[in-house]
């Protein structure tokens, strides 16, 4: 079996991490870490979302984060946005590329967007569209790509379309959401084998969530099937917004932690991303749930 | 790729997992756990370890628990023996089996056990001997199987060689311990692709820790190396003796979880399972680790 060589790891964890922490973190201090996770070799930070502060209010600074952040030269610095409203603060604030987001799944995507998934593609469609006219690149989230915890298992042929309708938009990269943590190695490996022949791997990643612990053992199909894209934060920033005080993403730290063990490049320094994974858990001022920042607080302790 | 469609976990929790536990659990409320842990399904469970009070007091009541627990009819009660002494109150309690143990690496089996990997052979020869002819069957855990928290890797050969003289004893089955959670998934499946021409796969088990969050996926590698017996604390109970705080053993809730959603069978009822697990967890008074129990509470609490 051949694995990938080297892995993209895209961090996500100042939009989809801070989304879901309670503690309010000052504006400095986001910037400031976002520059610390610019000293770590990652090559994607996803900065902030420009949704309406009325959702999520705990972004209601992503103008003054994403134009306060030092851009360091071979990053790409996204953000999230919802609509043409939140990508006109995107492109004020001159990101390099913009994230949009829908469901694969209605009951999720009725709750989320307040839309159906057919009346969300035209939305997103313009917003592609603007963002393409100002020079950005674009992301497309697919959310409960592997169960909805409204309806359960997601059918396959469904996710696919959105994902195809998604592309034919003209994004640039397909993110695919485990947005509930339900995914099982051998349902991602089935579902990764049917759109192999579907979408070019270099326009996928994984978006695995830890709520059940099968993160890192989905990563391993997913690399056992070549795909080389993964989204993580740092930490296990953030939590699952469907289960209190459980797991939501992936920590980037364990996920670069395995791939390094595995002999996998991912050009980040393993020592500095904890470091920054230190600053930002003195600021949510309680212990992130990730392996690697738990092995590093009992250090410290001891 | 095609995997074991039924897999045997061994619940290694009341010993394991109440070793490294600092709360005192009384003698009642073991037994009582492992009653309850008797109705889940579960047809293995080690239940005490015979050591000498003075290393671990948290177990110093091994025999009335071994005495006391009511045994159901199909499930092997088994417990740990270091030596002559420790088989005695095993025989005396009428285990079904007893497991014996040791390191791969020179420095741990000195530091666990005081004695050179040579010299641990003849005492535990002894014990395996004196087991049999009581008509125990026996068990032989090794430790630091990849890794040391002394000496890093460990020799594979070095390692091979260990368990050879394991079943040149006539040990009954094999358990292969990473002890500190250091194994990723690549080193694993060379691991067993190297012994599985050694030794039968029935004979063999895989004891992993999560401390660094791998556990599942090196189960996953295991299983697709035909692999099919796994221990597992339930919740994750005990931690890592050597990261205060961090995780130890694999949680069996979340292993299970796992097994079951990838339509693999174990014969245990998860749902019983989680109810064991939050009778332990309200008697060690804090909360356990895995993702399974986690969820379970966050569900009690909303």
């Amino acid at each position: 079996m051949s694995l990938p060589k080297e892995v993209i790891i895209k961090e996500v964890g100042p939009r989809d991490g801070l989304q879901n922490e309670k503690e309010e973190i000052k504006t400095e201090d986001k910037i400031e870490w976002i520059n610390q996770l610019s000293e770590t070799g990652l090559s994607y930070i996803e900065m902030t979302s420009f949704v309406h502060p009325k959702w999520i209010p705990q972004l209601k600074d992503a103008l003054e984060v994403a134009k306060s952040v030092k851009r360091k030269e071979g990053i790409t610095y996204s953000a999230l946005v919802p609509n043409m409203k939140g990508l006109e603060g995107a492109i004020e604030a001159d990101v390099d590329e913009v994230s949009i987001f829908m469901s694969a799944s209605e009951a999720h995507n009725k709750k989320n967007i307040n839309k159906s998934i057919d009346e969300t593609y035209p939305v997103l469609g313009e917003v592609v569209d603007e963002a393409k006219k100002a020079g950005k690149s674009v992301r497309g989230y697919v959310s409960t790509v592997f169960g909805c915890p409204y309806e359960g298992k997601v059918d396959e042929q469904q996710v696919i379309n959105v994902c195809k309708n998604l592309f034919d938009m003209g994004i640039d990269e397909l993110s695919l959401g485990d947005t509930i943590g339900v995914a099982n190695p051998i349902q991602v490996r089935q579902f990764l084998n049917l759109i192999s022949t579907e979408f070019p791997k270099d326009q996928i990643a994984l978006h695995f969530h830890d709520t059940r612990g099968m993160a890192l053992a989905n990563t391993l199909v997913s690399l056992e099937q070549g795909f080389f894209i993964f989204d993580g934060a740092l930490g296990g920033l953030g939590g699952c917004p469907y289960a209190k005080g459980a797991s939501g993403n992936v920590a980037t730290d364990d996920l670069v932690h395995m791939l390094h063990e595995m002999g996998i490049q991912t050009g980040i320094d393993h020592d500095q991303l904890l470091k920054a994974g230190q600053f930002i858990q003195n600021k949510i001022n309680k212990p992130l749930p990730s392996k690697q920042m738990n092995i590093c607080t009992q250090k410290a302790l001891s």
